[in-house]
C-alpha cells in the first residue's frame, strides 16, 4: 500500500489538478504544470509520501531519476530546448515532486532559473492543454 | 579517458575554485559553493562533459543520484535543514552540476527557491571555509 499523508495536498489529490495528468510512470505521476509561461513545464509527483531523496531506497532513487530522464527526453523531442532544467525543491510542498522544464530558444530569461523570473502565470486553454497532453502521452508510449 | 570541452570552464578547471573542493565522489566532484548566503550550499560537478541527464548512461544516472543523495545526507547531518533543495539547471554553464542546498530554520525566504531570492553573495572567510570543508570531508568518510 502506498504511504499517504492526510494533510498533504499531493497525497490527497488536491494538487496537481487531474485534468493536467499526463501519465503514471511507475513511482511518479507526470502532470503538465498549471503555469505554462515556460512551455512544457512538467512535474513528476512521487506516488508515496516522502520529503527527501534519502527517505527513498537506492532502487527507488534509481527508478525516479529514470522517470525524470524519460520525461526530459520526451520534452526535448517536442520542444527542442536549448537546455532542460531539473529541480526538486519542496519548500512550499514538502512531498517529492520534480520540476522538468525545457528552456527554449526564445526564452525571456535564458540565463535565469524559472524561479528567478517573476511573471504572470499562463494557464493554457483547455483545448490546447488537452492536445499537448495527448502529444506527450503518445511520445511516452512510443 | 574523461571527455572534456576546451571552452567549458567546468572542464578546464576555471570553476569551481579549487580551494572550495570537498571531495571526489566517483562521477562528480563536490565543492562548497562560493556564495554561502544559504549556508551549506554545495555543488556536484560531473567529471566528464555532458549537458543533460539523457546524455548519461542509465548506470551513470543511478551513480550520480547516489552521489547527490550522499551529499544531501551529509549536509542534513551538519545543518539540520527544514528541507533540502536539489537543482540541475545549467542555464549559465551547460555542464552537468547539481546544486544541493540545505534550507535552514532561519532561512530568510523559506517558501522561495534560492534563485528567487536576490541577495548579496556571501563568501566565507578562508578559515571558516576550510573548517567547514574539513567537517564535511570527515562526515563523507564516516
Amino acid at each position: 500500500m502506498t504511504e499517504r499523508r492526510l494533510t498533504c495536498k499531493a497525497c490527497d489529490g488536491r494538487w496537481p489538478p487531474q485534468d493536467h495528468r499526463i501519465a503514471d510512470l511507475g513511482l511518479t505521476v507526470a502532470y503538465l504544470f498549471e503555469d505554462q509561461f515556460f512551455p512544457g513545464w512538467t512535474v513528476l509527483v512521487l506516488k508515496r509520501h516522502a520529503r527527501e531523496l534519502y527517505e527513498l531506497t537506492r532502487e527507488e532513487r534509481s527508478h525516479v531519476i529514470e522517470e525524470v530522464n524519460t520525461v526530459a527526453q520526451v520534452l526535448a523531442e517536442e520542444f527542442h530546448p536549448v537546455k532542460v532544467n531539473y529541480g526538486l525543491l519542496g519548500n512550499q510542498l514538502p512531498h517529492i515532486h520534480w520540476h522538468v522544464i525545457p528552456r527554449l530558444a526564445d526564452d525571456p530569461a535564458p540565463l535565469e532559473s524559472v524561479w528567478g523570473h517573476p511573471h504572470q502565470p499562463k494557464p493554457l486553454g483547455e483545448r490546447v492543454r488537452t492536445e499537448l497532453i495527448a502529444k506527450l502521452q503518445a511520445s511516452l508510449r512510443g
